[in-house]
C-alpha cells in the first residue's frame, strides 16, 4: 500500500466513520486524494463533488473528465455550477472561494464530511496569507482539520502531509489531472507566494515551510486559549434578553480579546465582522455623550451605541417616512420588513391610516390626564431609537390614536372594539 | 523642525524624563536618530554608545568616525570593543547580537533609556525572521517599545516610523554614514528578507509592511492576554517553597500555556529555555513510572522528573564519583560546587576522609536500634536523587561515622566532638 493511502487509512481510523464527500477540482492534490480514498475500503459511502466555476472556457470539459474519471474509480461525481459574483470588490479568488465553499455547505448531507486535499504546503502558503492580511493569532493558526459545514462537516486529513507525497502517488499511478492555468497566474496571491516567494525563501531556510507550520500550530493553541478568555468575558459582557453588549466593558479588553469577542458577537446573529477601520470607529464611540445615539454601519452590519450598550442590526433600508396605508385591521407588512395586526382577528368597519413617525405627534393615553408628546412617551418608554422610526402609527384623519401596541387614546379603545393591536418589529 | 524631529519630540513627550543613550553604530538609521535627538532640548543626558564588533577590517575606523561625528553634534560616544563568539553554533548574526546587547547592558547607568533606531520596516522584517523560526505569538509580536535592559531601559521610539523617513533625514543633512558592506550580505538572515523578500511582497501586496505591522501588534496584544492566563496557572503549579512545578499539571495545559510557562520558569531560576525537541522530551517523561527518575539535559539546564514534578537545575558538572578528601573540620569545597563545614568551627585532631556515595554504603544512626542500608536512609528521608550523588560521606578508615548534615554514628559524635556538619548543596 501506498505512503498517501496508509496516511488516510491512520486519518479515517482516527475519526468516527461516516460517509465522504471528496470536493474533486481535477487537479493532481485532489486528484490523488479521490483515486487513493476509493482504494480504501474503510472509506464508505465515498462520492465526489465537482464544482464547475465557469471562469474557464474549457470548465464544462473539466467537468466531464471528473465525472468520467471517478466513474471509472467507482465513485459517483456530482458536478455543480456556480455563478462567482466578480463585482463583490474583494477579488476574483476569494469570489470563487466563496461560491464553492457555498455550494459545498448546500450539497453536504448530515453528518457526511467533506474532504479536502490541502496539505502542508497549502497550509504554509495560507499562513503567509493570512499575515499579509494583518491577522492575528486566529488567521495564522492557519486552515482548521475540521470545522463544521452545512448540515456536515469539512475535513482536511492532509494539512501535515508534503505536496510532494500526492505529487509522488499521481506519478506512480499515472492519474490524469486538469491543469488549470489559473494556478499558474502568478497576479493570483496565493499563486504568487507559491512561485515567487515560497521557493526563495525555502532556499535560504530549508525548514521554512515546517518553521512555517509549527508557528501555525502555536497560533491555533493560542486561539484557542484566547477563545476560552473571550468567550468568559462575552458571557459577562452579554445580556442576553436583549442581545446587547457593555460597551465600556468590552472596550477595556484587550484587542486579542476584544476583537474576535466583536466578531463572534455579530457571526452569531448572523451579521458580517467589521473591517479594522468600523471596528476602530465602533472603539471611538462606545463612550458616547448623552443625547448621541452613534450608528456604525457597513454593508453587512450595522451597531447602536445606546444607553451604554451596543446593538448589532442588520443594515437597515431607509425607510421611507412619508409611507402610509389604509388598514382595516388585516396582517400589514410595515416598510421596515415588521408587522403589525389585531388580536384577536378583527376587520375594522371604517379603515384606519397607519404611518411612521415624521414628528411633533402627540396623543393623550387612555387613563392619563394630560396630552403628552410621543417623543416623551418613547423615550419615557425605552424603546430603541431604531424601533421609534419604524413604529406604526394609527390615525384616524389627522388624530393619532395609537402607537404600535404601546398606546391608545380612548377613541383608539373604542375604534378598534376591544381588539389590541400586535406589532412584531423586524429588529 | 523636520517629520524625525517631532517623532522623537512626541515620543519623548509621552515617556517620564531621564538620561538616554543612543545606540550608535554609524549606519544611516542610527546616524538620522541621534542627529535628530541631538537637536533636541527635551533630550536630557544625551551620550552615545558605538559597539565595534571587530568583524570588518575598518570596525577601527568606523568606531572613530562615530566617536568625531557625535562630538562635532556635541555628544560624548564611548566606544565598546566586544568580542563575537563564532563558535556558538547558531549563526554570526545572533552571536553579534548577543556580544552586542551584553555590552548595552553592562554600560546603562540606573534608569539610562538605550535608544535603538529600529523602525517599521525593521519590525516587519523581525516579524518575518520569527515566522521563519516557528515563532508562536510573543514572536510574532515582533520587538518590543520598551523592555528592560541591566539597570536601565530599552527604548525603540522609532517602531511605528518608515525606513525612508530616516533616510530622508540622513539625505537631508547630508549626514556621513558607515556603509557596512554586511549589510548587503543575502546570505545573512535579515538581509535576504531585505533585499530579496519584502520587495517582491511589496510588489504583489503594496500594503505589506502595514499588514504585517498590524498583525504584530494583534500578537503582541495575544501574547499578553495568554500571559495572564499562564502566569495564573504558573501560581497554581509552581511550590515556591521547592521552586519545583506539579508535571501532570503543567502537561495537561494547551501548548500556547504550557511553552512560555516552562520557559518562564527556567528563566527566572537563571537558566536558559530547552529546544522544542527538548521540550517534548520533557513532555514525554512528564508521567514517570515508579522508579525511573527521568532527566533532560540540555547546554543551558537540566529538568527532573521526580515526585510527579519538574525540577530545573543548572547543567551539572559529572561529579568523580571517586573523589575524597582528608578533612580536619575546615571549610571544604566539594566537587559538585557544594560546601561542608563545622558548626561551631572546630579542628579535629586526626583526619577524616570526606567521599561521595559509591554504593552499598550502610551506618546505623546514633538512637537507631539498626544498621540501616544508606540507599534505604536517602529515600526515606526525601532527598532528591541528584543531591544525594553529591552528599559528603565522612569516613574514619572504613567506616562510615556521617552523611552531610543528616546522619551521625555514636562514634561519629563522639569525633566530631559536639560539632555539627553544615552541608550546603550547589543545588
Amino acid at each position: 500500500m501506498n505512503e498517501l493511502n496508509h496516511i488516510l487509512r491512520d486519518a479515517l481510523h482516527a475519526h468516527p466513520a461516516g460517509p465522504l464527500c471528496v470536493a474533486y477540482s481535477g487537479g493532481p492534490d485532489s486528484t490523488a486524494l479521490l483515486h487513493a480514498l476509493a482504494q480504501l475500503p474503510q472509506a464508505q459511502g465515498l462520492r465526489a463533488l465537482h464544482i464547475d466555476h465557469g471562469l474557464h472556457t474549457d470548465s464544462h470539459a473539466w467537468a466531464e473528465h471528473c465525472r468520467q474519471l471517478a466513474g471509472e474509480w467507482g465513485v459517483s461525481c456530482l458536478v455543480l455550477r456556480v455563478d462567482v459574483d466578480h463585482a463583490r470588490g474583494y477579488g476574483l479568488e476569494a469570489a470563487a472561494r466563496d461560491a464553492r465553499y457555498r455550494a459545498f455547505a448546500a450539497s453536504l448531507q448530515k453528518g457526511e464530511r467533506l474532504v479536502l486535499a490541502h496539505h502542508r504546503d497549502d497550509q504554509a502558503e495560507t499562513v503567509l496569507l493570512k499575515l499579509l492580511r494583518g491577522a492575528g493569532p486566529e488567521g495564522l493558526g492557519g486552515m482548521r482539520a475540521t470545522r463544521r459545514l452545512g448540515d456536515g462537516l469539512l475535513w482536511r486529513p492532509l494539512l501535515d502531509t508534503p505536496r510532494d507525497v500526492l505529487r509522488r502517488y499521481v506519478e506512480q499511478h499515472a492519474l490524469p489531472c486538469i491543469d488549470d492555468p489559473s494556478n499558474r497566474d502568478a497576479r493570483l496571491s496565493r499563486n504568487f507566494l507559491r512561485h515567487e516567494i515560497l521557493p526563495r525563501l525555502s532556499q535560504h531556510w530549508p525548514q521554512a515551510v515546517d518553521s512555517i507550520i509549527h508557528s501555525a500550530r502555536l497560533h491555533r493553541s493560542a486561539s484557542e486559549a484566547l477563545e476560552r478568555q473571550w468567550r468568559a468575558a462575552q458571557s459577562h459582557l452579554l445580556d442576553p434578553s436583549s442581545g446587547s453588549l457593555d460597551a465600556v466593558g468590552w472596550l477595556s479588553l484587550t484587542p486579542a480579546l476584544r476583537h474576535p469577542l466583536l466578531d463572534d458577537w455579530l457571526h452569531s446573529r448572523g451579521l458580517t465582522a467589521p473591517t479594522t477601520a468600523q471596528r476602530e470607529q465602533i472603539e471611538r464611540q462606545c463612550v458616547a455623550r448623552d443625547g448621541q445615539l452613534p450608528c456604525i454601519r457597513w454593508p453587512g452590519a450595522e451597531v447602536h451605541v445606546w444607553k451604554n450598550r451596543l446593538w448589532a442590526l442588520p443594515p437597515q433600508h431607509g425607510v421611507d417616512p412619508q409611507w402610509q396605508a389604509d388598514w382595516h385591521g388585516e396582517p400589514l407588512a410595515l416598510p421596515d420588513g415588521g408587522s403589525l395586526l389585531l388580536d384577536p382577528p378583527t376587520r375594522l368597519d371604517s379603515a384606519l391610516t397607519v404611518r411612521l413617525r415624521r414628528g411633533g405627534e402627540r396623543l393623550r393615553p387612555a387613563g392619563d390626564a394630560h396630552t403628552r408628546e410621543l417623543r416623551d412617551l418613547f423615550q419615557q418608554s425605552g424603546m430603541p431609537p431604531w424601533r421609534r422610526v419604524a413604529c406604526p402609527l394609527l390615525f384616524v384623519g389627522d388624530e393619532l390614536i395609537g402607537v404600535g401596541d404601546r398606546w391608545l387614546t380612548e377613541r383608539g379603545i373604542a375604534l378598534l372594539a376591544g381588539a389590541k393591536p400586535r406589532w412584531q418589529a423586524a429588529w
